[in-house]
């Protein structure tokens, strides 16, 4: 008997209580116990990328295409290796007519092979089936009926931005941001007393710290605009940014944030680096000396929040944009980065060994590259106080990586070191999904420690708690207000 | 009381009908009758090593030692590990006397313990069991009992190449061809009306492409001959690889393929190539031209696929022959052949920027670097519509790494940016103990993601049979006739 | 219900009897039968740190926070990530009065939350709870009651050293040793008609190896004292060493034992060899050249282990002292050593060519980077008979990554190729948890494959007795008297 005969016509969308929880019997019931204790606690989101204009404006989603297709570059990137090019994705704003979002939304469930399997399904279904109460799984015969319940749903008041922030339990929510933004969004927001929540930004200063990029000297222009700092020299460079940080401090920022190719970060002379600067503002500079600097100006980021406390994040080792011609037509961020080898024990010496025990100085470390949590990440965590291990990252924000990761870094350095979910996500709709994944994973792995006898159940539980929240308002410094040095 | 004291004399060999599969109850069921749909469905080779001579003889295979220990490099690489010389094992044809080839039985039976536990012992075991009959496990004590029965069963009919194709249901078995070949045993096979078979060359021009091995002005000369095109510069190489490529594409062949010891491909100015062509022909090449060659020629043969549609699979990163004294004497292939470091991302990018999009280009990449399926080839599989990932290859072809593979690849590319199993096998009656063994642990992955409610029951079976059958015909393009362009 | 107030007050220390053990039932019943057989076999320990003076003397252990916390470096370094500053934990023996020691036993108590789920609270716990008895969970309101427990323990005749090491089941135990080193301790036990055991010594010449290290000329003087040999010239550097081994030998030793931050092997010729001794002496050598010097000292070694029968041990690949402060104010194995990528493929090369089938010459190889593995690790060992995998090291001495290990390696190359356990512990009294560890590991993990059917229960059986005994007495030679060559 052929089940797929028997089920063709059935198929129902379901978030299953007890996905992604351990298969034995005696190992899953320890994890529903577990999963009961959290399952509705407030969402920590201490770094992810949602446009906060959403909020300001609190208009209702366009369409369904645009919300779970063309904005999600996990999705496209599926789609496009799929053979979907990307002039059928990412059309212009005044072309977004129902017939061409409503194509869009059939190319997705054309295709929905494609993401099986993958965690954008896990992420999608639990979306559609628990935001928005879609009963049935996308496939050619459904779309439609789909499209419309869809629709109907996003035009209610309570799937609008802010009934959703309520909602989805959200405690706080960083974004990223531009060191020369106005931050008008988190402003507007501050200063709207109709508005409860809690947002704040993050400094992210990558490209003022590459000096050789097309568009250097332009965005140095603006950073010191932004902070009414003369920045001809060095000297005043730095200064840019330090009161940049600051305004992003008195905003609530508690965190810079830091993507790089690699992880080096090493002091130069003063005289080099004022050297570099000015031959950068030249424009004539070489692609060592704009490593060089960029590994010393990251250095001088670890030293500026030995002083300012602000929490430093690095997230190193993609290849941003590894397809040029797409990079050119449709530009960045369209699933094109692609993750290389990484390297921390080398490439952190020097920031560690002069901040690594300054009191009060948090470094948390992303890698797309796993071989390094059990090679070089958590050795280095279970040393120097500052450092914590950042949550699994971009590709490897999925569940067997999670678990991995867990497996690869807890005989190490226990849990305490590592820094909590963060979600990433700049699909506004997919941060509960993605929490509520971690959180499941968690459990799955706590309760398989509790069957093996390696965990107290009690222990298990306060182990949990804490990492679903306490660690990670403390790694990130959201328990402290807006981000004081100690 | 002492299991081995109670069982030794009683050691049957069995094929457990749920060998591999999960132990927690309710997944093995569900494994079990996922199982079902497929064991029995006819295999699908792609890539393979099988010597076709002995299709086109149809001759008894010799001996038990010469089909199961001595051909299969598997084999005698763990017992030269073992300490059994290769002078031992590797014996001229003429010299192979009942009582050498029984002594090397023995051989195999005395150091049974050598292979437990490996996936050499996994197969084998499945052989003699599921195909020849034999009932009881080899030791010293049953090596006579199992070589007179196993000599037995080779005499019979039913055990002649031919037969044994056809027992073991093979749908498209494809060699590995030297681009010079005169594919003699194919034409030969093409031409014999008693032979209903499918067996298909593939190009693999490793050789030609490092001029700097010795042997290389003589290769070239001889592809030339095969070609019948003066090879005198380098247009005319080219030329020959063209037109090889299309004799074997007449023949059947779907896929190039390509080991070297790194995936680079780069090309160079066409002054550049014609200038160290000549070099190499006046045996005046250094070590770098000859990479930098060799690279060029890779990006030149995804060049041609895109144009005549032959699939082009990479299988880079292995160091052949690390102990000099072993090839020296006894040759290549002796199970020396040592894996480094693999590198995708930079390697590929500039092949996937031009390339990487051209319809119809398939891509094929393997890899004995695991550390590479997270971090880059699962990232570019998910990106680029060329790029397969190659079923997991060489040491990697084992029950844990395929395992690892899966929980690797699939929450960032789904299945459908998958190969499916190849064999890579040289030892023919290991093929349907391979493919079994594949299957049975796409089986339990996915038979555990039911469990987990990760996938629905019927979406696991519509995956399993993709994966089995319809993903490795469509992604090596078996479904085409004989290898079309699109 | 919470589980966490239901039961802070009642947490009892307990080493459950399954721990480590599968959580699957069926799995689990293999596990407990197959764990009957081994789980009082003698203790192997082919490979570790402890002070032998401990049992020369055979007093008492001085007090609790000594025995478990500041002499543990895998302790102190959690607890220096936890932000407990160096100087709290490393306190000059004549100031750790009781009120010091009971301090800091409180801060380990106070920190516990650090260390749970690491493998460190695993150890710690199987000792307090099953050597001496504590049956409470260590937290602040606990801390002085199992202090004075402990302390009134520890004075107990049946918890001095030599009761202990019997009481553990010790048959060997190596220590690690410098060339010059007078093995006073090994030699007084010889000479000690009371002491029963079995200690020996390691051949450990790192330092002597690498010429650029300060201090190098007066330890090369001393090594010279020791072997009364002329160490002026490169021949008697070579002399000194050859003739300490014998002395080691003499005394028992049958390994090498090498720690360096690659793996390279590579012989110089004789006369750069010796240009570069004398270059060293004269204080005047680049880091390349120490590099080199120290590679074909590496290669020497070998050969010199050919010759002798000394086997060679390999731990390549941390970096030590990675913060310099630290190692400055408190020296060495402060717990801040961290790996690096490793590579063996092509440093191997060299030595394995020259002597890797030399009869009875046996290497092991050890390595904090998994990922060679699979990759190179086990492809070596299962073509080279001298090559054998050691157990999983340093941060990968836990159970994760000890999975992780048989699950990388057995498919490639069964379990024969292995080396069986070493616990490399310095802290004595952890020895027996660490090897009951690896034991449930081992158990669970064979128990797994027989459920699975991949392994009969019996082949479990025997291969477990092996791994637990009779592998390390081979790898390690410790089954031949003392050290001979075969």
């Amino acid at each position: 008997m052929s089940l797929v005969s028997l089920s063709k016509q059935a198929r129902r969308l379901e978030s299953h209580p007890d996905r992604l929880l351990p298969a034995d019997k005696a190992t899953r019931a320890v994890a529903q116990q577990l999963y009961q204790r959290v399952s509705s606690l407030p969402i920590v989101s201490p770094h992810g990328h949602v446009d906060l204009h959403m909020l300001v404006k609190d208009e209702p989603f366009s369409d369904p295409a645009t919300l779970f297709v063309t904005s999600d570059h996990y999705m496209t990137r599926l789609l496009h290796a799929a053979g979907i090019g990307h002039d059928q994705l990412f059309v212009d704003d005044d072309k977004r007519s129902e017939a061409v979002t409503r194509k869009q939304w059939h190319v997705l469930c054309d295709h929905w092979s494609v993401i099986r399997g993958s965690v954008v399904q896990l992420w999608l279904e639990n979306q559609l089936a628990d935001i928005f109460g879609v009963e049935l799984v996308p496939a050619p015969e459904t779309a439609d009926t789909i499209y419309d319940q869809l629709t109907e749903r996003l035009a209610a008041d309570e799937c609008r931005p802010r009934a959703l922030y309520r909602r989805f339990g959200i405690e706080v929510l960083a974004t990223t941001d531009d060191p020369a933004s106005d931050l008008s969004a988190h402003t507007a927001l501050a200063a709207d007393p109709s508005w409860t929540g809690r947002v704040i930004p993050a400094f992210r200063p990558d490209r003022y710290l590459e000096p050789d990029h097309r568009g250097w000297p332009d965005a140095v222009d603006a950073l010191g605009a932004a902070a009414n700092v003369d920045i001809g020299g060095y000297d005043g460079f730095v200064t840019a940014l330090e009161s940049r940080r600051q305004t992003f401090r008195h905003l609530g920022a508690t965190t810079t944030d830091h993507a790089h190719l690699d992880a080096r970060a090493e002091p130069l002379d003063r005289s080099e680096a004022l050297r570099i600067y000015r031959a950068a503002q030249n424009g004539d500079i070489s692609r060592d000396e704009a490593a060089a600097f960029r590994r010393h100006m990251i250095f001088e980021m670890a030293r500026m929040s030995c002083e300012d406390g602000l929490v430093m994040t690095l997230h190193p080792g993609v290849l941003r944009d590894h397809h040029g011609p797409t990079a050119r037509r449709f530009g960045p961020d369209r699933g094109a980065d692609i993750p290389v080898q990484a390297e921390f024990t080398h490439a952190l010496r020097p920031m560690l060994e002069r901040f690594g025990t300054y009191p009060g100085f948090h470094l948390v470390v992303f890698t797309a590259d796993e071989t390094t949590w059990s090679r070089e990440l958590a050795p280095l965590a279970g040393f120097y106080p500052c450092l914590y291990l950042g949550a699994p990252w971009w590709f490897l924000d999925a569940p067997e990586a999670i678990r991995r990761f867990r497996a690869a870094v807890t005989d190490i350095v226990g849990y305490t070191r590592t820094s909590g979910f963060i979600d990433d996500a700049r699909a506004f709709c997919s941060i509960p999904a993605r929490h509520d994944m971690s959180r499941r994973l968690e459990v799955a792995a706590l309760a398989q420690r509790v069957t093996e006898h390696r965990l107290r159940e009690e222990e298990a539980e306060e182990i949990l708690l804490d990492l679903v929240t306490s660690q990670p308002m403390k790694v990130f410094k959201l328990d402290r207000g807006t981000g004081d040095a100690e």
